[in-house]
């Protein structure tokens, strides 16, 4: 492997956050093997979006794996009889939370990432406009790398895979100027929680208010397409 | 929550271990709730197996989950292009070790146990005689369990999960003794990595060798089925 292109697996929802930190992997010289999960999730558009985002950044690969985390139930995103909410939640855990939804996700990259011989496998959490969801904060993904160097070859033979976390101190604005800077179509990527069959976003939930904000923020006009033009 | 049957979610493979991890922790007092996969293992006899044992011991309840591991290769047990080795192989990591297995289903689990609002999560893995998988071993439990919760709302709540391994510290004849006394049917399991159509082992792999010596150290007779009779 002396001479062949580094490795990364690169975690793809199809938002923005994703879409930003796979622009980011690439610019730092990986080779991006790209893992997208259809898990029952409300919009199914969302990996429409992975798979265009995947296509114009050209990874070296893109796999969707079909994961029935609806079976479990919990959470309004997988879970047709809960309602999303329309408006901010009080403190605490929304009810948008998907049960261990980004512990799921690594452990699946990091299989993947283990066959592939990858040093790394990015994220696109974010700890500063985010949800307050307990698996995006960086003391979780601290105890995950540590975890994984046990799990795997990778711990035994010396070679410890990073978990990298490219957004993770960014805000919303911050993601932005960094996508654009690296040429990222945030017109192709989808964060809200509900969109419609044509990929229009509600504007309403909470990803499309701190995705609007984003773009404000950042003084970028907003590609999103919603529901309400 | 204060009237109703602690909850766990056990992890049952179809195999011996897994087994008699589910009987203890039924022992304990569990409402058990028995996770298996069909992760296109070569046996799918032993999701039959699981489903054998599960009824068998009146769990409260069995879901079997699909996940696509084989789309990423890597092992003799999910690649069909890799042969399962008949001979004991060298030291180190051995090539029916499946990337990040243990990672995959205790990640699993831990969503289901979030939703559950269960307290510990069982699983079988055994550090004795065992096929020297980096997955089984305690600092890598430990690791976990700490990554669960932060991971999940249990750590954020105040009410930690406890991943649960009974057999962790006993050899296998100590494990057949344990699943004897709770009246676990061995022969309803299935340990063999290549076993046939109708359930019957290949007496030759590594997993079969552990498991017959097993019996053997035990003083038990050996209620499973070979092809070679």
């Amino acid at each position: 492997m002396t001479q062949a292109q580094k490795r990364a697996v690169v975690l793809l929802s199809g938002g923005l956050d994703s879409a930003t930190a796979l622009a980011i992997a690439k610019s730092k010289g990986y080779s991006c093997h790209v893992l997208s999960f259809d898990y029952g999730q409300r919009s199914l558009t969302e990996l429409n979006a992975a798979r265009q985002i995947a296509a114009s950044l050209e990874v070296a690969e893109h796999r969707v794996l079909r994961l029935n985390l609806e079976d479990f139930g919990g959470s309004a995103l997988t879970d047709k009889s809960i309602d999303v909410p329309e408006d901010a939640e009080d403190d605490g855990i929304p009810i948008t939370y998907v049960p261990a939804r980004n512990t799921v996700f690594l452990s699946l990259a990091l299989g993947w990432a283990e066959v592939l011989h990858a040093e790394a496998i990015f994220i696109g959490v974010n700890a500063v406009d985010y949800s307050g969801y307990p698996d995006c904060r960086p003391e979780f993904i601290a105890a995950f790398e540590k975890m994984a160097n046990l799990a795997t070859k990778n711990g035994v033979s010396g070679e410890p895979i990073r978990i990298e976390t490219p957004l993770i101190d960014l805000t919303k604005a911050e993601i932005i100027q960094a996508g654009m800077a690296l040429g990222v179509d945030y017109s192709a990527t989808l964060s809200c929680y509900q969109a419609d069959d044509e990929g229009r976003a509600c504007g309403h939930c909470d990803s499309c208010r701190l995705r609007a904000k984003g773009f404000e923020d950042a003084g970028v006009a907003d590609p999103t397409r919603y529901v309400e033009a």
